[in-house]
C-alpha cells in the first residue's frame, strides 16, 4: 500500500516556521506519511478563497488523502476543530466554512476533534490539526478521535439569479494569479456577457480573440471566466470578487425562412 | 526505515531554480532521502530571521532528521561550512550564526565540511551542503565529513532587562506573516504590556478581546506575543524588530481582608 | 527501485489550486511517484525565464526524471503539447520554447502528446502534462504517448558578440532574487566589466571587495554574474535583463625582461 497523503493548506507563508513545525509533528506521529504543499499562499484570514481552492483538488485525490486545511481567524474562540470523511477522504480543520466542500457530498459525517491538555491556543495547526492528520493517515477510524459532530458554518458560492429572456446575473468570485476573473455563471450560452457595463465576447479558447484582447470563456472548474489573452483581465477590465457579470438574454432564433 | 527526511531552509526563493538544483543533488546522491520544503522565503541575507525559523522546527523532527539551512552572506568568503550533530538530529549550514538552535542542547558537536575541490564560489548551497546533507541522509557518520570544530558564531535572543518592582523590559524579536509581533518575553505574569506608550491587557486567549482590538498573549513558541485580533498589530501598532515593550511592575497582592 | 521522481515547475503560483489540482492528477495515475516543487513562482507567462531555470536543474536529477515545465500562454491555441527524452531524463511541457534545454543534446526525441476528448481547454497542466507524466514516471515508453514530433520554438540564449582585441559584448538575461544581474559571458579573462558607463572589477569571490561594493564574478552556472556584495546590484547599478554589458579588451601582455 503507497503512503497516505497528507496535503496542506494554509495561510501561514512559509517563512516563520509554522508549516515547518506542522510537517514535523505530521512526520513525528506518521512517519510513513507522504506530504503533499497544496498552498500557504492563502492570502491572511481569507476562509472564503481557501475554500474555494481546497474545492478544486480535494476529491481529484487518491481514496484515503487527508486534506488538511488551517485558515482559522478564531483559533482560541470555542469554534469547533473537525475532521470529516467525505466521498472516502479526510479533512481536517477549524469549524469555519472552510472544510464546507466536504459537506456537499451524500454519506459525509464529520467528528469534533478533542483538544489536547497542553495545546497552544493561538495554533491548531500544529496541536489540534497536524495529530489528527497523522492519526488518520496512520489509520486511525475518525471515530476515535471525537464526537459526531453537524458543522455550524457551511459556505456556498452564491447562486446566480436567472432574469428575463434567460440572461443571468451572477458575480466575480475569485481573481487568479494570471488576473482571470473567476465567474459563478456556469455559461454564457454563446451570449456575449456584461461587464461594467462592457459586453465581452464569449469563446471556446483563447486561439479566437488576439493577444490583449478579453473573451469569456468556460475554465478548468466550469465556470464561466472573464479572462485576456496573455494579459491581466481584472487589471485592464478593473474587476474584483464581488464584481457583478450578466449574460445577455438568448437572441431570438434567426428565421431562415421568409414568412 | 523510513526514508531519512532531510528538510531544507533557505533564502533562495524558488524561481532562480537554485533549490531545484540541491533537491537534484540530494536525490541523486540519496535516492531514498525524503525532502520536505521549510522554507525558500526567509529574507535575502537575513541570518537572524532564519536562526528564529529553524529553531521553531529543527527539534519536532524525528531523531536522524537532517537540516538543511543555506542563508549565506559570506559564501565565498573564510567562513566554515558546517555539519551539527545534536540531539539526534544533524543540522548543516554555515558557520555564521544561522545553526545556534543546534547549540544550545548538551553534547551538540559540529564538524567543519571540506569543501570539494570543483566547487562553485557562490552556491555552497549545491557543492557542499546538499552533498553533505545527502551523504549524512545515506547513512555515513559526521567524522567522515571533516574535522572536528567549534562554531565561531552563536547567536542568542538578547535576554529582557529585569526592572523594578517585577517589571521587564524586551523588545519585538521578529513580525509574522499575521503582523503579529513575537517578543523576547516569556509571560507579564497577568499584567498589561506596554508599546510605544500604550497600554495592551495580557489574555489567555483572542476571544477576550473584540475583533480589531490588541492584546498580548503567549504564543505557541512560548513567547508572548503582541496581537489584534483579526487584524495586522505590526500595521496598527506601529510594531518592528526591535521595538522596546515593557511589562508593568507586578501589582501590589490586594489584601482581602480588611485589616 | 526508488520511485519515479516527477518535478513541477509552473507560472501558477499556489493560491488558486492549480498546482495540487495537477498533483493529484499525477498521485492518482501514478501513486508511486514521488513529486518535488521545482518553484511555481515563474512570472506569468514568461518562457524565457521558465527555460533559464529549467536549464538549470533538468540534468542534475537522476536519470529517469520526469521534468513537468508548464508556462503556457497559448494554451487553447494549436501549439502542441510536447514529451521530450534527452539524456535519459523525460521533460514534459508546450512547445513554446519552454524545453529548449533538453533539445540542446544529442539524441533528444519528442513525441507530440494526443490531447484527450474531454480536457480543459484553458488547463493543459492539469489534463494532458500531468497525466502524461505520470504515465512516463509509471513506465510507459514515450511512443506510446503520441507520434514524434520536430519541436517549432527552440529559444537560444543570445550569444556575446567578440570586439577587437578580445572585448565581448553581452547583455544580462536574468536578474536573480539577490539582484544579482547574471550575464550571457562566460568570463571576462580577469578583465573589468562596464556596464552603464561604469567599471566594475572582476574576482574570483566575493570576500574580494567589501560589503556593498559592486564586483563581476563567474557564477554558479559558469556565466558571469555581476554582483553587490551582501547587496542588491540590480537595483543599485540599474540593472535588467537586456542591459548591455562589456568586457574590456585583454590589456597588453606586461613585459617582464628589459628590452
Amino acid at each position: 500500500m503507497a503512503p497516505r497523503i497528507v496535503t496542506l493548506l494554509t495561510d501561514f507563508g512559509t517563512v516563520d516556521g509554522y508549516v515547518a513545525e506542522m510537517k514535523a509533528v505530521i512526520k513525528s506521529l506518521a512517519p510513513d506519511a507522504e506530504i503533499i504543499d497544496a498552498t500557504h499562499d492563502i492570502p491572511p484570514q481569507d476562509v472564503a478563497r481557501a475554500r474555494l481552492t481546497l474545492s478544486r483538488y480535494w476529491r481529484r485525490f487518491p481514496v484515503g488523502t487527508v486534506h488538511v486545511a488551517v485558515v482559522d481567524p478564531g483559533v482560541g474562540t470555542a469554534r469547533a476543530a473537525l475532521a470529516v470523511e467525505s466521498d472516502g477522504r479526510f479533512l481536517i480543520g477549524p469549524d469555519n466554512g472552510v472544510l464546507s466542500p466536504a459537506f456537499a457530498t451524500d454519506g459525509a459525517h464529520a467528528v469534533q476533534l478533542d483538544v489536547p491538555g497542553g495545546a497552544s491556543l493561538t495554533f491548531h495547526g500544529r496541536d489540534v490539526f497536524a495529530p489528527a492528520a497523522a492519526r488518520i493517515a496512520h489509520g486511525e477510524p475518525l471515530d476515535i478521535l471525537g464526537r459526531r459532530y453537524r458543522p455550524s458554518v457551511v459556505m456556498h458560492t452564491p447562486v446566480p439569479r436567472r432574469g428575463f429572456g434567460g440572461s443571468q446575473s451572477g458575480e466575480v468570485i475569485a481573481i487568479d494569479r494570471f488576473g482571470n476573473a473567476i465567474t459563478n455563471l456556469e455559461s454564457a450560452n454563446g451570449n456575449a456577457v456584461a461587464v461594467h457595463g462592457r459586453h465581452v465576447p464569449t469563446v471556446r479558447t483563447f486561439s479566437e480573440v488576439g493577444i490583449g484582447e478579453a473573451c469569456a470563456l468556460v475554465g478548468s472548474a466550469g465556470l464561466l471566466e472573464i479572462a485576456v489573452r496573455e494579459g491581466n483581465a481584472a487589471l485592464v477590465l478593473g474587476l474584483s470578487v464581488g464584481t457583478p457579470v450578466e449574460t445577455d438574454a438568448a437572441p431570438a432564433p434567426v428565421r431562415l425562412t421568409a414568412e
